[in-house]
This record gives C-alpha cells, structure tokens and sequence, in this order.
C-alpha cells in the first residue's frame, strides 16, 4: 500500500473546519494547523485538540506574537462581539469581527509547514454562502492566493502545484452540516461561538451561532451545541 | 504640516533593507518589522535594532513560533551554510540557504500590521539582479502577492489601494550601495553575512558576503564590514 500524500489542514476548531478536516482525512494524511492569537474564544484550541484526538492526526498550535492579529471584536476586549445582529447574510458591510489578514497570515503559515513537509495540498473551510461577508473568505481571495503560492516556493520552481482545496466554498451552513454528518463528524465537540466560555459554551446570540443553529434547524438535525445562556 | 502616512518597511538588518528603510523613511512615518526565526545570524536582529534607533523610527521584532521557518542552512545547524560556491548569479539552482515561504510569512505579517495601522504602504528589499535565485524575491511573486492582499483585507473592499513597493528589484548591488550613500546609510551598523558572529561580524566567504563585497568593489565604496574570519 502506498503511503498517503500529506496535506496540511487550517483547523479553527470550529464547525466548519472540522467538517474540512473529515474531508481531507479521507484522502490525505492530516498535519491540522491551529492558531493561538490570544482569541477571545480560545477554548476553540480545546476543541481543536479533541477534534485530532479523535482523527489520530499531527496537530501543531502555531502561538503568533502579540499583537500580529488584533483590531477585532474577537481579539480586543474593548470592543463587543455584535448579538442578534440584523445582518448575517454577508451582503452588508464587513463586521467587526473580521480580523486583519487573518487568513493570510493563517495560509502563509500553512505555505510555510507544506513546504517543510513536502505536502501539495492545503485545505481551509472558507465559505461564501453563510458568511459575515469577510474579505478573505471570497473565492477571488482564494484563487489570488494560489496563484501567489504557486510562485513563492521552490517546490512551485520544481514544478510540484500546490492545491488550494476549499471545499465548502459553495455550500450552505445546512449542507455542511449534512456532509460533516456523514462522515461521522461529532460537532458537540466543535465550538463556534466567538465569545465560548472556558469550557466551549457557546453563547447562542453571536453571528457564529446564529448561523451554526440555523444550518442545524435547516439541516433537520439536532444541534449538540452546549450553550451557557 | 500635514502628519506623514505610515509605511510598514521589512527590515532584516541586512545591506538592502536598511537602504529600503532610508528610501521609505524619505516620504513615510515608517514602522519596521523585523523577525526572530531562530535564524543562524541572529546579531542581524542587533543591527535592525541600531538602524531604526539611528532613523528614531518604530520598531517591533516578531517572533515566529518554533519550526514555522525551517528547512534551511539559515535555520538548520545540520545544513551547512556555502561558502565560496561557484554559482553566485541567481541563474542556477535555488541554494540552501532559501528558506520555505520566508517572504509570504513575512509580507503576512506586515499586511496584518499595516490594516491595524492603516498604512497603505509596504517595502521590502527584494532583489531579482545580484539575488540568490529565491523564488520569493522575484518579480511575478511580488506581483501575485499584492494582487492577493488587494483582496485580502477590509481596506481593499472599502477601496485603500495597497502599494507593495520593491524599489530595489532592478538594482545591482553597487547601486544599492551608492544609492544608500546618498541617503546616509550607516553600512557598518548592517549585517548581510548568514553566518555572522554574536557581535555582528561576518565570514567574508557565503553567497551574501561575497554579494556584499563585489558591490562595494564595484561602487568603489571602501567597504566598512567588520570581519572574523
């Protein structure tokens, strides 16, 4: 039997990146990357840790240096995650949520460790469906990135094409849930939330869970999601 | 007087950033970024540190976590840094010395940096003449990565154009140097060399010493570099 190429997989801890990481598993053999940038919900990185448990897959949790990802909602305390929010359909303006770059810096770390570990294949669970309209989770976004990694490597020179698979790009919230479910994805150990508590308790009313409980209600299936309000 | 407009400038420490850093510092408030990834020469750090007290400008060094740069001479004590090898031109294979997705890291950050700070303007000293053949440092990649962070960010959406500017890119070595003159660039306080000592004094005999050297000789700039060996 041949061995499994590597992919590196961006793993939040989230709904949306565990259900990429059940993709990738099939296929490839999984290094996840997580990200400690002194995010509110940090609690997360628990989840991501039980997520890889569970998969038996090399997790690294990159610590970025203070300050790099800031100017958010989700990283500053002086400025409050929106609830009940009118508008999460990513048609308005871009939330104060979004953070800096983040995806890039996230990606270009994930650049970075594909090309120590002679992996091709980069998976990150952007979505452009059911949103909050950030910037970096546009597919134009993500084609300008691959075409950028393809000519920053000495592995793009040698001729080896780096992937950029995003696979829920086009899907609802509903249908990712339906696909994670099929793979046997176990979302109570997910936490989307932005303001989770210590022990990944969402709190019901932010974007991230308004969209979470809606995909499960359209989806027809129960939503695991351990709430503390 | 109209208050500048800030620059985010990527400073190594070495000969062409800090001439960038004296291009930039011209026009803009400049914040430098420099970057501890557990680099061989770390005294560059030092110099990066001297060069933005001489210019009073803001500067933040950003550690990279363990393993995110790696793969490399300059980061691999089993790799042995070249010295005196035949092919200096760039026209060959890339060296041992490339560091995997080195720029795209750095550029993340500053891109990250720059949103928080409102800056529309990012420099580095990329080199595509006497350059080492890093896949990163030419042309078409610098072109892809500003095209990716023109979508990449919420100041791209609202319309803030960002300016990646390599105004180095088409110089030789001596016109960097005596470009550099002109502006008054301290060349003692750089480091170029990859294998400098603690106190900052280089081998005279890598691929960026012997750049370094055959610039100076060719600007007919006696050349200030200390050092040891």
């Amino acid at each position: 039997m041949m061995a499994r190429a590597s992919a590196v997989v961006l793993l939040s801890g989230g709904l949306d990146s565990a259900t990429v990481l059940a993709i990738a598993h099939k296929q490839f053999s999984v290094i996840a990357l997580s990200f400690d940038y002194h995010q509110r919900h940090v609690s997360e990185l628990d989840a991501a840790r039980a997520i890889c448990r569970n998969y038996g897959v090399e997790h690294r949790i990159i610590r970025l240096d203070d300050g790099v990802l800031g100017g958010s909602a989700l990283t500053e305390d002086s400025i409050a995650v929106p609830v009940n929010s009118a508008d999460v359909t990513g048609a308005g303006t871009i939330p104060v949520t979004y953070v800096p770059a983040r995806n890039t810096v996230f990606l270009a770390h994930a650049l970075a460790v594909a090309e120590i570990k002679a992996a091709a294949d980069i998976f990150i669970g952007v979505n452009a469906v059911d949103y909050s309209g950030y910037p970096d989770c546009r597919p134009d976004y993500i084609r300008a990135f691959s075409e950028m990694a393809n000519l920053a490597t000495r592995a793009a020179v040698e001729g080896q094409r780096l992937t950029l698979h995003t696979p829920l790009i086009r899907m609802s919230k509903a249908e990712i849930i339906q696909t994670g479910v099929e793979l046997g994805v176990d979302y109570a150990q997910t936490v989307s939330c932005y303001q989770a508590d210590a022990d990944g308790r969402a709190c019901g009313q932010c974007d991230s869970c308004r969209f979470r409980q809606t995909g499960f209600a359209q989806a027809g299936i129960a939503d695991p999601t351990r709430y503390y309000a």
